[in-house]
């Protein structure tokens, strides 16, 4: 049967190349870095090395990047850490209302334990305004936490004018690029990024591997106690194995390079072009200012599940709203923020490309996506 | 080159088998746990699966594990998200001065933040004493947190024991038992447990994955927040891979069953015997009351370092005290807390063994133990 996956915002397939070197790891160079024999010195040097590229990737000092187990907890030690280590600054943290969970559950948190927190709204294609974030900085004001891109509707920020703006105030700023990571060019010297997190399994690396960056300076207190490893800041045997086929998959793609940005961008077109040619449709987010593997696309008419249940039947994977929303009957607070009426647009789809999606996969799924749509409207019509 | 691999207590080699299931969930099945599609689906049964078969292991509920980072994440959330959620009842722990790290570094923190912690002590084997513990024990108390097994001398702790009273008085018992995790028998109902650690890597499993085992009813606050994943306890995209890869290391070691651990006790034994030979040795840890695969031993009048330099050197891969001490020059708190000194005996090393461990690799490490050992101390002589 056909299988299409078309849901790598959610996360991806596992490279090959990312596949065979933690492999690698896994049973010959399996030792723990902080040992002090062959196997130790194996680990420690894979350890090293995968930051060196890590941080190259992003115009990061090495010693700027820490390995944690995920983009969840790197947003949690991003905000968490520095609230609870600049508390002698200020309490006051901004967000934006379309951040995801790992961001927006953190900040509903510290609010619980009396930090004060302003959320920025977007505007219809979920963009924040940046004369909205200058507005809402007070003195007090310790924190900025943007994303990079959305992970639902694929909206790319104002990054470098946020940075701007930070840098200016003197105002930490962190940008959860957990979607945005190797899709959009990061350079956190330039954009005068403070903090940023990503994560691997978004990149076709292994699921619990994530890493922060932490800009020299920057005060942050640790969430984990226990051995020393990543300077404190990130206790327990480090995740090598993970921590490698991380750095290759950043590899993988800076080869791919700005081709694979423009290949993805193309498909990405045809695959919106084509069903926007269904009446009764609409992209969501920004036409340009986009992921170039993100096309979130609103449906007139019919049901959401309905839609999700039959392209899965014709072997297409693709989900209705964020990933972690999916088995959520709620709309999601993406779509709620950019004003799209359930009412009216019931359905709502995303389809996130990958590096291993081929043109075939683009038109099989217009072609099934018309005829299903096509096919559940005239079922609507034919009971009414 | 001859690569005989002894520091187990540290990490472990991940089982073909292990690695095998891993790369399919890597590189097949490799959907989000949370997406409602095919990949979604066998993504959400491996995760399900793996909870089964690891509850069943300890003879917990499958509602009862929550999958982790690992077991300093474990620890961590044991013991302060305890202490968090149980304010209420008091804001004294109980547990010893030879834990791991990840419990001594995390009550440390929250003395910090106001919470009284009792360091049991152990005596000269490295057990604790029942009866300390019903002394330090407060109205205040609500929790206590003994490790199952020691990662440096391998010493057994008393937990039934240790259960049995916690439960008379009404007071939640945490037992760290990465190290003893399918070498000892843990039955968390017939032990009277309330929260137990896990890690995957000490097992066969790769490195990054955890899970906490926490009884029914008892409450625990999260330190991440984010999605819903695992009831909040622990959000973030579930690393299936691991998860899956984990169980399976589990199914091995129940494979491996009694016999395995009684192959492991006789290999154990033949070492110390072997290396108890040399004069100036003598065995940590208690001689019966200890990890199978544990041999923790002492060489006077030669340099720590030296020795763990020269068994490298001819190929024998072990750890000076604990892994998360290797790098360090400190005497190891384990160590010193059994009384051990320095000055008698400044190299202790401590040799585990695994599955993979050959008996053939035992008689080699202890003739070369012994050449080497007698080597330095002819050297000293010389010098004298």
């Amino acid at each position: 049967m056909t299988q299409i996956y078309l849901d790598n915002g959610a996360t991806t397939k596992v490279a090959d190349e990312v596949a065979k070197e933690v492999l690698r790891y896994f049973t010959e160079l399996y030792g723990n870095a902080s040992s002090s024999h062959n196997f130790g010195e194996s680990a420690n040097e894979g350890l090293e090395r995968a930051r060196i590229i890590i941080a190259k990737s992003l115009n990061a000092d090495i010693d700027e990047i820490y390995f944690t187990s995920g983009g969840t907890e790197s947003d949690n030690i991003a905000i968490r850490g520095t609230a609870y280590a600049n508390k002698d600054k200020g309490n006051h943290i901004i967000t934006s209302v379309i951040e995801h969970p790992a961001v927006l559950s953190t900040c509903k948190e510290l609010e619980q334990e009396g930090v004060e927190v302003t959320y920025l709204h977007v505007d219809s294609y979920g963009l924040i305004n940046p004369n909205e974030l200058i507005s809402a900085i007070k003195d007090t004001t310790i924190l900025v936490s943007i994303m990079s891109a959305n992970n639902e509707i694929g909206t790319i920020q104002p990054i470098t004018e946020i940075g701007e703006i930070c840098s200016r105030q003197n105002i930490l700023f962190h940008t959860d690029s957990v979607q945005a990571f190797t899709k959009v060019p990061i350079d956190v010297k330039k954009q005068k990024i403070s903090l940023a997190s990503f994560s691997g399994h978004k990149i076709h690396a292994p699921k619990g591997i994530g890493a922060i960056y932490i800009k020299k300076g920057v005060k942050v207190s640790p969430l984990l106690f226990g051995g020393s490893q990543e300077k404190k800041l990130r206790p327990g045997t480090e995740n090598i194995p993970g921590i490698v086929g991380f750095a290759k998959a950043v590899e993988l793609a800076l080869r791919d390079g700005i081709s694979g940005v423009e290949r993805l961008t193309k498909l990405r077109n045809k695959l919106i072009d084509g069903i926007l040619k269904i009446s009764g449709t609409k992209l969501n987010g920004h036409p340009t200012k986009r992921l170039c593997m993100n096309a979130n696309i609103s449906f007139e008419g019919i049901k959401g599940e309905t839609l999700l249940y039959e392209l899965n039947r014709n072997g297409i994977a693709v989900s209705s709203g964020s990933a972690c929303a999916a088995k959520s009957s709620k709309p999601s607070h993406v779509l709620t923020a950019i004003g799209l009426g359930c009412e009216k647009y019931p359905a709502t789809i995303r389809f996130t490309l990958s590096r291993y999606t081929t043109e075939d996969e683009i038109e099989y799924t217009i072609k099934i996506v018309t005829n299903i749509v096509e096919g559940l409207r005239r079922e609507i019509e034919v009971v009414h």
